[in-house]
């Protein structure tokens, strides 16, 4: 199957990879440190702990250096950002970036107001930003381009949805990854991760993601887990983070009987997260790379 | 059966309208903007979802008109109120009377604590408030009348529990709708609706929703989905609400099985509210008008 | 079997305290304030209706007062504190000393940020805490020994491990409880729970636990409501609601089939809490008299 193009990659590399990372965060546990919204913020700890890392939540401007210190990597969501969080995150992310640990941001909402677009276009101008994972609006308002996010998920138009997309998104992102000097991965029906020199496509994942609150903010959450671990590879680290939450999605998915509904799902994704290890990922990856 | 000159309402222009708005608000998916506590706030996103409308969570000042300007809903829980919340609630509640959202109040705890009592009255006072739901403690509490709230669960004083309750209940509920000018949703073991003309008794729910937090709340956000919906009909877009709460503690309850508890009974809710469509709410429906 | 000086407490006075305990919590539904974090403080107000009791959250300075003071008991868990919050946790501890309500402390990461330490040291030092509830680390940091803390996880150096720790572990807390004038539970693989003059060792609870977040703040939370009905025993009080949130972690172990992770693991863990009675309890309990 080809279009656009693009490839199915089933070389042994990028599965292995994928495996390898995994495998390394269940085997080194690192600490995270999370500025979340607190909507889903039990999902992000439980998610973290599931993948086999550990989180830890402090929002305190005079509490998250000395947490950012003990710490391997931060998570930046801006969710439910308030005047004191947003402080915090900037005094975790100075702290972060003098101890060179990654940091991820999560633009949630950028686009559907003044004040998210233009926190996350401060962090990420100021900080030595490792990860942006969020919806293609959100990445095109951070972009700068003209945003049409529809409150906190995806506008329609944006989403990657079919084959015909991918090219074009994946264009996008290699050149917002250039330009911002970090690696990204907008996530949707169809998952894009990209440096600004590679693109890869992943076709993991469940409708029944988009029928859940947290589900990005999960996401986000253990990228941190693993750009913690990236080791000069942030966009396979990442991607190996996107296909744990795509195959968690489907295997959740699979397990759904007569009765179940959202609630089931997200139990069952979580049970998935903490189940699924390097083996497991590197079968159930649906990567492609997008040349 | 009837009693206290109630008469249950089998009427089939009842049970099309819970039909028609529940599948109204899946067919329009409306953006509903929640400025709730941080206890339930995780299963009110999930629920807003799960009836098939989209929630958004802002509650900082300086965020909270951008965001109520995209929304099509405003729900007011004061569960967890402080300074900055109060004061995103005002801001929020300002911009959505500009733009004639409707607005649901829930008066979390009114009647424990004399910043519960006045910020409640504050905001039915200052803003056009289109529905209140509350337990009765809390509303006996906005009304002005001794209020014996324990915490934020009703006094059993004060829940509807037998026959004899209603038409005391409907009387109160339709005069606090007269007084206030709005529909009032009182939920406990028995659930009243009104507004100044009309007032139904709805007994579908179970009794697990009073054993895991968040029933109220719950309640409450969805009933944020459908008030956007309402078109001048807020009595019954709210009574559909209502309806589809207390169908899916029942669907849930039936789901109970050995070993299972308030957690998998948190689950099964959460499932029901995402599997029943209007057609299975007006097959479960157990209203009788008040008159 | 015994092991440093330790016997198996099988004494029925032991197991008949736990039951009549958790009986009357249930028989009784103490009201129990929690300015607890955002990150599981629904599972927190879950846990403490599954037990049979009643939950209230307040954490604004200009609300507490009020709130504690319609309350049986207050649970102080700094696991996201921020400066609004601990205003509202001394304003809240000083009425609670007032009253004479139960206080329970949970530090969480006390040693792994100044604030944390700092904070927990004077609410420790300025109010009648009944009790404490942490890891060792956290206690350890509490009483002003060298901390390690990991996070807001225990180092692994400092837990209660095996039979060789228990004795010194045991020591240690009842010094712990003498100097600081309360009762005291740190948990882990194994629990300690002290007064100054008698020591307990538990041997309840699933190694999942450690794999979820909350296990810890949900036992600090349930711990209010049974200390709300110590009357003079705090220790024993205490000792009830280690065992119940250990034979509940057992319970839930014990449901565990293929595919379940831990998202089922959460949920059966809140079943087995409300589905537990006294004489569940008492049948369960693995406590030892560490003499």
């Amino acid at each position: 199957m080809t279009a656009n193009n693009s490839t199915y990659q089933t070389a042994s590399e990028i599965t292995e990879s994928i495996k390898a990372f995994a495998d390394d965060v269940r085997a080194t546990t690192p600490l995270v440190h999370c500025i979340t919204n607190y909507v889903t913020v039990e999902s992000c700890a439980n998610a973290v702990l599931a993948v086999g890392a550990s989180p830890i939540m402090s929002d305190e401007p005079a509490d998250v250096v000395d947490i950012t210190s003990i710490c391997n990597a931060l998570v930046l969501n801006i969710g439910t950002l308030n005047m004191q969080t947003i402080a915090g995150m900037k005094a975790a992310g100075a702290r972060a970036a003098e101890l060179e640990h990654a940091i991820v941001l999560d633009p949630v909402g950028a686009g559907a107001s003044a004040l998210r677009t233009k926190t996350a276009g401060e962090l990420l101008d100021s900080l030595p930003v490792a990860l942006v994972r969020g919806n293609m609006s959100e990445v095109k308002a951070l972009a700068g381009q003209a945003a049409a996010t529809q409150g906190v998920d995806v506008n329609p138009a944006d989403a990657v949805m079919s084959e015909e997309d991918i090219a074009e998104a994946a264009a996008f992102a290699r050149d917002f990854a250039a330009k911002a000097n970090c690696a990204v991965a907008i996530t949707g029906p169809i998952d894009i991760v990209a440096d600004a020199n590679r693109a890869f496509a992943v076709r993991n994942g469940s409708a029944f993601q988009g029928r859940i609150t947290g589900s990005g903010c999960m996401l986000s959450a253990i990228t941190g887990a693993y750009m913690a671990r990236a080791n000069g590879n942030a966009v396979e680290a990442a991607l190996a983070a996107v296909v744990h939450m795509g195959a968690a999605g489907q295997a959740a998915q699979a397990r759904m009987k007569e009765g179940d509904g959202t609630g089931s799902f997200h139990t069952y994704l979580m049970d998935a997260l903490s189940l699924l290890e390097g083996d497991d990922l590197a079968k159930a990856a649906l990567v492609e790379e997008v040349r």
